[in-house]
């Protein structure tokens, strides 16, 4: 990778800046448009993200954060944690963003020695559509999901510096969250959910999950986060699935904006809200992307997607759409599930359970591991039975025992459907599928709502 | 140092943290009493940093975060950047108690599909003298000082992998601050101060610096944190001068909170929100004095000495008491000035400007720099009279040319001043240096006050 910008890309990013900017300045007459100014943001994100992953690239090298590519012929070092760099931009985003949705119009009556901030608001702000102001007591819970965001980015960097153990990695988004869910408590506490119709004789309109409900934020920050960093290890995979994520939720948050959706809508101000975190991500995300697509020049690191997984926590959580969420991370959380008896253990984990590159052809094959013994026997009858359903590859040897099987990750699977393939073709198949299944997820929801509530909340 | 705790420090942390938690369940009772609880946070934060402190040595040495003591007779390897340990601590610390100080009873009456948060408050929360609680509204700054701080502590650890550049390292505390700044504009934007008697007659009572009142602020952040960077470099100087004056603040704090001060007062809100601050902070900077102090056995890194000066810059902004906070740091404020004819070349600048380790001795000696070719006529004047001012120490050649000349910072003048010393003794007489000029700057602030304005706020 060269570290200086060339002449088209420094011409190209320097006026997308200058477009965003003066898109910007726009938006201070009159009432400002929020939406319209995250939008110009985001551009300048990304042009901020592409420069600094190169500038900054061969710094990294330099202190260590490298690594190798090992699905290449030619295994050259390239820059590490590249993510971090991705979530300072992002974060620093978020914060010079705060005036446009947030700004009230205030007059400092009297200020004595600065003790005294006697205030008067000068009048409602008017609210136009789709661009209306928040209400300005929303202003904690977007500090508190920034503060959670950047207590992602410092663990992350602390455990791509140090290595932290792998019991202990699971729990850095649970640390992450505690700020939010501390704010959430304080400043809402809202703990009830809406119980589905068929469950109301018994359970009531509304059901009080009381300190349960923090449990469940807080789980599903950890399986968020760390279901980025599972599904992993060719190029471009992560930083790509988490860019099929984010547009997936900003078409189901555009469901709730759209002209068509009845307004004012109680949702809409918790789907502007989504919008803001992530259009911007979206940006630095499609800057990282660049250059870590195949063939990688940089890699992304686990800050990345840890950052990544605790974004869409904090968007759902926030924006009031958690079992939404859920339902455009079930390919990962497939694979986690899939991957349990290798994670817990039941069956034999390799090191690393990356596709096997072969070198004569190009391509990528799955990857295996050999039964050093042969396993129990109910291991190997199940083992033998998901060969048949086409959920594995096993291999037996004459005698009928098993000798080796195909890594239990999604990855891996992918190749034992089609067979070997080329990285980024492998890549390419797995986002159709993430984009297939959110689609396919999201119309069932807003379909099916109906079926076990009283209403779609659309 | 042992990486392990022996069995006393153990024990003594163990009892004070559990002392420390027994406290903060008492507190639930009642209407809870956050200063009580913000005191027992300092016990546990003392506790938990200094345990991390030891814990985490080794993996710190491992990645390249370790240092020589060039002021020791045997220069070992020990750990660096540990102020990153103890401004992680604080910043948990200080989320897990936003509940104490900002909680309001909240009942949800409705809850509709997460959208529709209805509230109403209960009843207004009781307040007591000392122990009440915050407007609610004050949570949004309490936050900002957080991002703030965060923002400083990922910034200083870049700085202490990447090794920035001194120009650009001079505006970390600039775009630190921008979360407050923002947050202030958003929330406040209170940007007049009160004017001096003698001077209302022009500008009147209030004169509102608009603008330039941000610009003040980021100013002072970028004062605030580099001036404890700049008045460093032998054992404990940067956590002992930050301690001194936090515990200072902390006592111009309790002048206002003390049973004989006016109550309520308008200013009891401030210098409680500037109290919960600073407490932690002791807190975490004892334990890592403990591990700093003659000899060293870890450094602070430029991370803490960011961090701290960033804590004051916070607590004077948000508690409303920038002026006082510049009376404290006039030691620093002076060393800054003594040492510009350095920092902007005026005179040459060697690349450490250290006391001199005399290993004969084992004592420190100011250092020198020499002059390669002799200075312009007017520059030797300047220093021939400092040096007879006693602000310096030249040295002339037989022809009565300067042949060296000690190093411009407060370190070495006070070398200069009482001769060489250990460095434990140098520390300990700047430190007490620092602390009169402290007291007597507060006990003038506190008289003069009614010579300038109609009132002292106190």
């Amino acid at each position: 990778m060269v570290a200086a910008l060339s002449g088209t890309e420094a011409l190209s990013l320097g006026s997308l800046a200058l477009a965003c900017i003066g898109v910007l300045f726009n938006t201070f007459q009159g009432e400002g448009a929020p939406l319209v100014a995250s939008i110009a943001f985001s551009g300048l994100a990304y042009a901020a993200c592409y420069a600094l992953i190169r500038w900054l690239g061969p710094a990294f090298v330099r202190r260590g954060f490298k690594g190798r590519d090992l699905c290449k012929t030619k295994q050259t070092e390239i820059p590490e944690t590249m993510g971090a760099v991705c979530a300072m931009v992002y974060i620093f985003v978020l914060i010079v963003f705060i005036p446009w949705p947030f700004y009230k119009d205030i007059v400092a009556a009297t200020s004595g020695g600065g003790n005294r901030d006697v205030m008067k608001e000068l009048e409602e702000v008017e609210t136009g559509r789709l661009l209306h102001k928040f209400p300005h007591n929303k202003l904690a819970s977007y500090l508190s999901a920034l503060l959670s965001l950047q207590c992602i980015v410092l663990l992350g960097i602390g455990d791509d510096l140090f290595d932290i153990r792998w019991r202990h990695k699971v729990l850095i988004p649970a640390v992450a969250a505690i700020p939010m869910l501390i704010v959430y408590f304080v400043d809402f506490g809202v703990t009830q959910m809406v119980v589905p119709t068929p469950l109301r004789p018994y359970l009531g309109d509304l059901f009080d999950l009381g300190w349960l409900y923090y449990v469940y934020m807080a789980m599903l920050s950890i399986f968020s986060s760390n279901s980025i960093n599972i599904l992993a290890g060719i190029n471009g995979i992560e930083v790509a699935q988490s860019l099929v994520i984010a547009l997936l939720i900003v078409l189901n948050d555009a469901l709730y904006l759209s002209p068509f959706a009845p307004y004012p809508h109680p949702a809409t101000d918790s789907h502007l809200f989504s919008l803001y975190l992530l259009l911007p991500f979206i940006g630095v995300s499609l800057a990282l992307l660049k250059h870590n697509w195949y063939p990688a020049k940089v890699f992304v690191g686990d800050t990345y997607c840890y950052f990544a997984g605790m974004v869409f926590a904090v968007d759902g959580i926030l924006g009031h759409f958690s079992k939404t969420l859920m339902l455009l991370l079930l390919p990962q959380a497939f694979n986690f599930v899939y991957s349990a008896p290798q994670l817990f253990h039941l069956v034999p984990c390799p090191r690393h359970r990356l596709p096997h590159f072969n070198a004569r052809t190009g391509l990528l094959e799955c990857s295996r591991f050999e039964f050093k013994k042969p396993p129990a026997a109910p291991i190997a009858a199940v083992l033998m039975l998901l060969h048949r359903l086409r959920l594995l590859h096993v291999e037996t040897d004459e005698r009928g025992e098993l000798r080796s099987c195909s890594n239990f990750t999604l990855i891996n699977l992918w190749l034992v459907w089609f067979g070997p393939m080329r990285e980024d073709r492998l890549a390419l198949g797995l986002l159709a599928f993430q984009a297939a299944v959110g689609v396919l997820g999201l119309f069932i929801r807003h379909r099916a709502a109906l079926l076990i509530f009283t209403q779609d909340n659309w």
